[in-house]
């Protein structure tokens, strides 16, 4: 899969500075949002970046793991929960809605037949992963044809004018697998990124510890990305990692959600590092592993709102404030043009 | 001024939290929109709660303090930046439009005749006011009709059927003063709630830190926030505490920004401590005395975005978390009405 992220031409920066210090407030007092205007200008190499079409991709998938019990729901949750999305009837619908974006939900791997669905994009690799406990999750043909479907799917969105996309995910059983991959990719101890995911109880959270060390004594700890993918991954995972490096490839913004969205970025960072230039990190999950993926990265979300939800839901939150970085520096008057003193 | 705020009913809590947990995620996977949610649904005594014309209120004012040279700015900043809100162009302005908030400027004591204007509310008690380091900042009379002004522009705008409102404020010198009314009302240590304001540099924070020091040695650290309010305070600050009061009276929410809002807020709370029920925090500046503000008033804000520039642009910039939180309560599924498997 070749694929070549470049870092944001950089000489546009001072320029940008420049535009964001003399509007009417004092110098830096936008925090977060100056920085996020500055990295919308390098990324769209504009002085007046324009957000188009915002859009939401829900990428869902089904684990062979979640049989062997590391979820606190059954796993016809996946497809129960995906008909919910197509009904309009989920958190994800409800904020996408509010906030102005299209949504759509990618079948890239859920053990259902959905047919042909409005909303949906069918691209369904295998009705489920393997049980990584007995074997590699996917194989390497299957691996590769996930990442190719995301990296299409990306394409097409430049395509058709879409120039930011927000990440989320759906699949009962992925944040056993997230954590498996932050294990292999971000230098964790395995312990220290197992979460209760939807809320597994004390038992619960030490049957999933177990399990998954058992995974890792039979798969080893792959320090390479494509291989831990395979071994570990989901075809939801695989698909956005190949949706944000196509992403970022063709210049979008990608609005980064929790602990498995950033799972998937863990293997597209370790293949295109430059990937991170185009990131906008939106807040700090609950889950525990999702913090170590962040200092690991070196990013710092805009906001700790205590989220673990998935679907997305916390990079939707975040696109109003993703708007207000864009708008202050299109729309705000200059001390100049306003009339107003600026410091003597 | 009698005026009396209750908590809200807290018999509708149970309703509440079960219409809050039978949605389709995990029970608290929502974090702070499921706290938020529930405050929205007790303060409007519903289960279907609604935002009505939610309105931003910029109160301004000039102080007498600010010749002395407190700010990093000149005095007249500030009625060149009302000119700015009424022309559109400040930060609050573009906020308060993408937000879709309606945007008032109440001239509560500006050093500056604006005339009639569309968008301003006239409610200048006196062109700024005194300088606290000769003498009160007004007198007991200026104080009061600052606070009943204050006092019934909140029950008009509850009147013409709004039932949120965000408060921000423009006076160059007024984090001064809000610091002052911080070290009488929040107990906390004066060197501790000076900041740099607009961006002070060392120096001027020293200046700032001496005429302060010289100020309470003054008028002395009121503990009264009657006492404290006309000894220090700005005539945005006591008008901003008293539309808190009213607003909370007539059971609207309160967006809260910085600490300057903060401050006027301290006021209501030594009044009223209820009012607490009505409160949104927005956001933690910055400005190193909010932090001590929250802690005092046991409040812990939505988002930190390291903003630092007032006019209310915290408050307006969380006010998309204020609709998610009441879009998912009336507009997510159930697990029963979407068909969706809960835990076993």
């Amino acid at each position: 899969m070749p694929c070549s992220i470049a870092r944001p031409d950089q000489g546009i920066a001072a320029a940008l500075r420049q535009r964001i210090d003399t509007k009417t407030k004092p110098v830096g007092a936008l925090g977060r949002l100056e920085s996020l205007a500055l990295q919308i200008g390098l990324v769209q190499q504009s002085l007046n970046p324009v957000l188009r079409q915002p859009q939401m991709l829900v990428f869902a998938g089904d684990h062979g793991a979640a049989r062997a019990g590391v979820s606190a729901y059954p796993q016809d949750v996946t497809w129960q929960m995906v008909e919910n999305f197509l009904a309009g009837g989920a958190a994800i619908n409800v904020f996408s809605r509010q906030m102005g974006m299209g949504l759509r939900v990618v079948d890239a791997g859920v053990a259902h037949d959905f047919g042909v669905r409005p909303g949906l994009i069918g691209a369904k690799i295998a009705p489920g992963t393997a049980n990584y406990l007995e074997a590699p999750a996917m194989s390497a043909s299957q691996r590769d044809a996930s990442v190719a479907r995301g990296r299409q799917i990306a394409h097409e969105l430049a395509a058709n004018g879409c120039n930011v996309v927000g990440f989320g995910e759906m699949g009962i059983g992925n944040t056993a697998s997230a954590s498996l991959l932050t294990h292999c990719l971000a230098g964790a101890d395995l312990d220290t990124v197992i979460g209760r995911g939807t809320g597994l109880d004390d038992a619960g959270l030490a049957r999933k510890r177990a399990l998954l060390a058992r995974a890792v004594a039979r798969g080893g700890r792959c320090s390479d990305p494509l291989a831990a993918l395979a071994e570990y991954g989901g075809f939801e995972i695989a698909m956005m990692a190949g949706a944000m490096l196509g992403g970022a490839e063709k210049g979008l913004l990608l609005l980064i959600d929790g602990f498995i969205v950033t799972s998937a970025l863990l293997v597209a960072h370790a293949l295109e590092p430059a990937i991170l230039d185009y990131c906008i990190f939106a807040h700090r999950s609950q889950e525990p592993g999702h913090g170590l993926q962040l200092v690991h990265l070196g990013a710092e979300p805009l906001v700790e709102l205590d989220l673990r939800l998935g679907e997305g839901t916390g990079a939707v939150l975040v696109y109003p404030l993703v708007q207000a970085a864009v708008n202050f520096l299109n729309e705000m008057a200059s001390f100049e043009s306003a009339g107003v003193a600026g410091r003597p």
